[in-house]
């Protein structure tokens, strides 16, 4: 299933046009295609457009041809699909648009034996990714884990190369395609069962206070390869390795101000989020947190992300920042916040970003409903340099030859980054040569961050001297511990789920030095 | 000096008595005693009463004659020092009381050779835990760590045999002697660098709002003994097994609400907490938490333990309850509480509650500033039963007996606790038979918590059938996860510090079935 999903979005369609000269056969013509299952990334769910719907009313196509004109409204016919278009026509005069989101204006069924007399105008598939952005020397800085949604890691060397994570390096973890944004009809909505509010981008910044917090953003999935296992088995799921995780300065706006203002945080026990990336039935990206969270600590509606308005990638308007918390609770794109007794209706919130016990070998095979959606992350810590560059899917002996400084130095340089949850911050991260048995001290650099609100992470490095390294292949484990002693499990034995969530055990690579550099004699 | 220090503890000495007739040379007879050296229970650091002090100004023996009236107060020379002890006989007019701290009330030495004049009268040294109460069924109940102070740990099987863990068998972790409290003149003080308030018992309890919650309490070096390990090394310290834990109903009113009522919230970054247990330098045990946790969190300024009044071994009259954060926090026999940019200052927040990198071999290598004071508790677990008498020092091979309930429904039942910190509830506990490959879900008994006030333990039963079982020696191991993904490590290899604190390991035992039993053909 997974690899036919990944062949229908790696497909390259063409651009679909629509303007206001429209007719229902002309539309039908732009936004419809031949049958083809879409198949829903998260979920494996195929959804086909224009699929008889039971519960509607029947509409015949001489029917649908009477409403042509703004007057009347814009029908059209699509398969068995009756659609009333008139509200996407109205709201998009002309220009580049495109209508995603067919299932949204379904309205009924053509009688049985019309849909062949209107098959022929059907010829093109929407491309939902026609809107996700130029991604320039992509290959230089991310490994690509899926092309469409786009998922990609930074590279573990280009992940400790800086402080704060470039935005152009940062990485990108997409559930469904970029959506399309009007900055001038964006609006964001905010309310509970009762109200509804709405505030504008402009209104959103002129409003409130802004802020700016540093704040990592680490994926649950982040290390899923090294959770596979042979005693336990391989897990599903995009298999990241150590770079599904950044450090940035991000702007905003306080949640809980925004909330406040609107007389909001007085009920609720959670806070819901959703985004504009929708699919074809209008189920968008959503997640939540509990409102406790949402009202403490620093969560923000980011405009900026490294000073620089967010990108389409990283989520252009606006996006939540849950720092401390897993990245999928950082909706990008967000255009609603609901305060609500539950948790959001979503997959991604009620089964996806689950940890399952161990003995669960096929997600089908439980209650989603006891077990408790992921939030806080735990401590965590890898090896990013020296880094092999391949995708790091099995632990291979990486062959190294020191760089001059390290040479200069007679040492061999070792980094990598460390971060927990919470706001926990880091206290210590160790390496060790010899499995575990001896420790040795890194060296951090991190940032001085109030109780329990250190958002950032912690680079950390150790330099080892050439004299103490084997000239046979070794391995070095990294392990942190954060200031209240939260640490790393040895293995994944412990931690193991299907899903290869939130995978922390210590961190291996196995290295040598390079043999070219030991026949000049410069090691010894 | 640890041997030393034992010795010293255990030895048991005449309680004293003292009363308003006194003179000095009669004063002095019953309050000191023979040249002994008396050793800080946690400092090592011997404390010499009657030593000369040179900066104190010189007193001779007829100075001290004068000095035997309620007018003139009452003054007594022991060994080189002199001491005015009017306030002390002021405050205590008859009955039975005695003076602990005795260098408290030092206010100048002797002349050079009035010592030798004078040492006739020294007969008996103070006994510091005269009044440490009876402690009943002790030996039934706890493994007793040490005598004086008083450390006993609960045995495995009194642990898990009821959900709040009755007050008898709570573990019992003192750090000096139980003080002598007067509950009429017994006053807390409460203040910052400009003011000071105080609160009698009474006044405390009438006018404030009372608060119960169900919290664990688990000392930082629980399951200490299980850090020692043949690669890293001994750990030094009090070797508790699995017993220095336990859960209870706490009644008290929030810390929160009387640091408000004197307005006492708005600024300093701790909150420090000082008991009446004091060693002979007026030293007393000290603690303070991150003025955010007083704050937000349900701290407890305690009165009752499981509905009834706190017993002295627990603090009476009153102790502070710092839940989901290491025991050494939730200062017993409480008198004063301090609002403050700094940490407590004293022995037990600045150097003995820390956790030391690996290569730490001895605690004085390290400068203890840079090394953060334990808070939170980390996630934790435990097996219970079955379980050995004995004091789990080593693991051993458990021959065990099947109850009767298990035989009849040819099954044995495992039984333990599991505990996160920082409110953070226990997902799941699992247990593994085969080292780790596959894991069983154990059957939870826990409370409904809010969000992150998750206080209480959880207990948890799995049942073995009979057939599973192996009928050669096997382990069984534990581990636990909490529901924001925190977990714990393998092995103690990562975690292994010289002070052997905050060991949360997997647990193991192993475990044969009885000879007997399986020559009884009950078995299979």
């Amino acid at each position: 299933m997974r690899l036919r999903l990944t062949f229908l979005f790696r497909q390259r369609f063409t651009s679909q046009i629509i303007t206001t000269s429209l007719t229902g056969g002309l539309i039908a013509g732009y936004l419809f295609s031949k049958y083809k299952p879409i198949v829903h990334a998260e979920t494996d769910k195929s959804i086909i457009i224009g699929e008889r719907i039971p519960t509607l009313p029947t509409y015949s196509m001489a029917d649908v041809a009477k409403h042509t004109t703004k007057e009347n409204g814009y029908w059209l016919a699509f398969r068995d699909g009756v659609y009333d278009i008139s509200s996407f026509v109205e709201s998009h005069p002309g220009g580049k648009q495109i209508l995603k989101t067919v299932e949204h204006y379904r309205i009924g069924n053509l009688p049985l034996g019309e849909r062949e007399a209107n098959e022929n105008n059907q010829e093109e598939v929407i491309d939902l990714f026609q809107y996700d952005p130029e991604r320039l020397n992509a290959i230089e800085n991310f490994f690509i884990r899926s092309e469409k949604p786009y998922n990609a890691e930074t590279k573990p060397s280009m992940l400790i190369s800086s402080f704060l994570t470039p935005v152009e390096k940062f990485y990108i973890r997409n559930h469904m395609h970029v959506p399309f944004v009007n900055i001038n009809q964006y609006k964001l909505e905010i309310g509970n069962e009762k109200s509804t509010y709405s505030l504008s981008y402009d209104d959103l910044k002129d409003k409130y206070q802004s802020y700016t917090i540093t704040s990592a953003l680490q994926c649950a999935g982040n290390r899923r390869n090294g959770m596979n296992n042979e005693q336990q088995g391989t897990v599903q799921g995009t298999q990241w390795y150590v770079g599904a995780i950044g450090n940035a300065r991000w702007t905003g706006v306080k949640l809980s101000d925004v909330l406040k203002s609107f007389d909001l945080d007085k009920e609720g026990k959670h806070i819901q989020f959703f985004g504009l990336d929708c699919d074809t039935s209008q189920r968008c990206y959503g997640a939540s947190i509990p409102i406790e969270k949402a009202l403490n600590d620093d969560v923000l509606i980011a405009y900026k992300m490294n000073d620089e308005i967010l990108t389409s990638d990283h989520g252009y308007p606006l996006r939540i920042l849950v720092p401390g918390i897993v990245g999928a609770r950082s909706v990008k794109w967000v255009n609603r916040i609901i305060v609500s007794d539950k948790e959001a209706d979503s997959h991604w919130q009620k089964a996806d970003y689950k940890v399952l016990p161990s003995s669960i070998k096929q997600p089908q095979q439980i209650d989603y409903d006891n077990v408790p959606a992921i939030q806080e992350l735990n401590v965590q810590s890898a090896i990013c340099y020296p880094a092999s560059n391949d995708d790091g899917n099995k632990i291979k002996i990486l062959s190294v030859k020191p760089n001059d400084d390290d040479i200069k130095n007679r040492r061999l340089t070792i980094k990598g980054y460390a971060l927990s949850g919470g706001g926990r911050q880091i206290h210590n991260v160790q390496i060790s040569l010899d499995h575990g048995k001896t420790w040795l001290q890194t060296e951090l650099e991190q940032l001085a961050q109030p109780y329990m609100r250190a958002w950032s992470w912690t680079l950390w490095t150790y330099h080892i001297p050439f004299n103490d390294i084997p000239s046979k292949p070794f391995d070095i484990i990294c392990r942190a511990m954060d200031t209240h002693t939260n640490s790393q499990p040895d293995t994944p034995l412990g931690i193991w789920n299907i899903r290869g969530l939130m995978n922390n055990a210590w961190h291996k690579i196995s290295l040598q030095i390079d043999e070219n550099f030991l026949k000049e004699k410069k090691f010894k």
